[in-house]
């Protein structure tokens, strides 16, 4: 398939497609596209995270300001049969990308647009996280203005719905022979996402009532403590045996039974934990401030409590209990002039899914002889001489 | 296929499927699942969290307790041909469930498991978004605690990546005829993508430098700005056109050209807008102050500045000119006991995708019968008899 998309949502789609064996080529203006150069940059000034993003695809570089190298992009959409003839893109404004256009080179064509806002207009995940209103659900309850958040979630979460798209396209096309346009917008993955986890519900019928909340997991129990040496935990008691385990190792059981006493209330019901939250945090951070991270750990785990540490990205990646050296998904990989680093296969584990053919990014336009001979049968004077002319670039 | 999914991954990733147009049978304890009444709740104390997370999907109830029940789940497995005999689960310590004795029922069954940690132990959202590292880039930048993400993005982005597992290893059994076992988990979807987007390269090549940075826009520049009247946008200047325009419209253009001769930089590159993102934003944000929310909107919409305004999730649902209002993904649905509020069709829009049949929940185990005969061609005796033995519940 074709990969004409830039940013996080368009090359996350075409990267896990990739990952789960597709074979993806990114078509690359002259140069690279604008996000070719985005932070973090490796120490030769090349992008750690475009890296990240296009891995186990191929890169072939085209003049797409021209009528000569627009042709070299359709013809390779009239390319190949069955996974073939597959576009996605997030350009706008780009009357040759026009699907009805683009269907008259390739009848069965399937195109995934990736746009910003329902109407057309451009939008990115900053731009529509403030929109849904999470920023103000997010931080302290005391803060006083928005808090955005750092994980592009509407990008990440388009690019796999666009990705799904493209299989269940593909899949419909081997039954019918038909092609499909579908559309896909990062403001209203959002808003639906909001949709799905009740919020527009809870507005619309109850009025919405849910406050910012500090580090409190919502409708249970769960809150971060400190410890006696300054490490944090994030601790969640979803179950009722997980409650009940919580507070036998703390030694809260007689105080929380004396106080479920006094409210008339139940603990072992999880509305009624986060309706006490507050109270229940109160008591148990004595706890765990009393206690080194160590035996706060050891008693979690005793205790089979949900509990997990608060770490860095530094301590993500470097500390030896970190979930990265507890996972086996990732290889250290040499990206060509980047340098080495650790590389994740695919998320998803069954046998023989996910060798290492997948793990590095192509250098802009390194496939452009091999694609062009490959998919459109151009001997090597042929692809020269479009190199000659501009109208391609790479080798 | 067959849902055995509890909390927000497993029912996200086959009510996705089911939006997709996959028939998919919940299977529901006596009684329902464990989070059947997870907050938020409508009046009539049903969770408009499940409703959000199970429409279009069908429920049969079942006593899993015992193996008579089991039976009943492995018949369903055994019954049908293509887009049958897979299953989905995040059940832990069910040794039923193991894959190789389910296989023994069924020799092509598709089985998806979601986990927790890569070593199979339980985590929840909030337990490995802690361990990744990004609540401490998360807040004001003088914040001394780590600030939790309010949206499980880790369960949302582990159940998209469950629902395309289902979609290729159903696509492989097409052409080989055999099943798979899939597992993902988690805390291996959170590393993953915190290597896609290069914050595991960052640290492995540069040592990690990125730091805690408020509502500052990450590699480029984009912040949030209060307005006279008490309103905030967030503004993106992403490209280099953005950035002539947003200097363009709120006067800027002498003294931030006047600033970069000074400083020897280059404001055009977008490494030096991040790089000097301080400066821009305290030179910005007079205009903003100085001005109404309206004038603000109406001079950023002229200048085609990328930006978005701080709503609630109140305003989103019912602002006049919210996201809700200006999308037509939504339907007002009447959810049988919670009450009317508006659903959300699936998120790709493609003609004859989506229609109306997928945006209602099931009551737990309102289509025990109908499944019953229809996959298991058993007569309406047949499931009396197994009702009043308590095997299955519903109707």
């Amino acid at each position: 398939m074709l990969d004409l998309s830039t940013y996080v949502a368009g090359p996350s789609a075409t990267m896990t497609l990739a990952q789960l064996g597709a074979d993806v080529v990114r078509i690359d203006p002259i140069g690279g596209a604008p996000d070719v150069r985005r932070l973090p940059l490796a120490p030769d000034g090349s992008s750690l995270y475009w890296a990240g993003l296009n891995k186990g695809k191929r890169s072939v570089e085209v003049d797409l300001r021209g009528e000569a190298g627009r042709d070299v992009v359709r013809s390779l959409l009239r390319a190949g049969g069955e996974g073939h003839g597959i576009l996605l893109t997030n350009a706008v404004g780009q009357p040759w990308l026009d699907y009805q256009q683009l269907r008259t080179h390739r009848p069965d064509l399937i195109m995934v647009h990736i746009g910003g806002q329902p109407d057309g207009k451009p939008a990115v995940d900053y731009t529509v996280n403030c929109e849904v209103g999470l920023p103000w659900l997010t931080g302290p309850a005391d803060s006083t203005a928005p808090v955005n958040h750092v994980l592009p979630a509407w990008d990440l979460l388009t690019g796999l719905h666009a990705a799904l798209s493209v299989l269940v396209a593909d899949r419909a096309r081997r039954h019918t022979g038909e092609g499909q346009f579908i559309r896909i917008n990062l403001a209203e993955v959002a808003l639906a996402t909001m949709g799905h986890l009740g919020f527009v519900a809870d507005v619309a019928v109850n009025g919405g009532g849910r406050r910012r909340d500090g580090n409190h997991l919502y409708g249970s129990y769960g809150c971060d403590f400190a410890t006696a040496d300054g490490r944090r935990v994030m601790v969640v008691a979803l179950t009722s045996r997980h409650w009940q385990s919580l507070i036998e190792l703390t030694g809260r059981r007689e105080v929380v039974a004396a106080l479920a006493e006094a409210m008339g209330v139940d603990f072992g019901r999880e509305e009624t934990r986060y309706q006490h939250r507050e109270v229940i945090t109160a008591l148990l951070a004595p706890w765990f401030a009393e206690r080194n991270h160590r035996d706060v750990v050891a008693a979690l785990d005793r205790g089979q409590v949900l509990w997990g540490d608060y770490r860095t990205v530094a301590e993500l990646v470097d500390a030896p209990d970190g979930l990265l050296a507890r996972s086996g998904l990732f290889t250290q990989v040499r990206q060509s002039g980047a340098g080495t680093f650790p590389v994740p296969r695919p998320v998803s584990r069954a046998e023989g899914w996910g060798d290492d053919t997948t793990l590095l990014a192509p250098a802009v336009g390194a496939d452009t002889d091999v694609v062009l001979q490959q998919w459109l049968g151009h001997d090597l004077d042929t692809v020269r001489a479009l190199r000659a002319s501009g109208i391609v670039g790479g080798r």
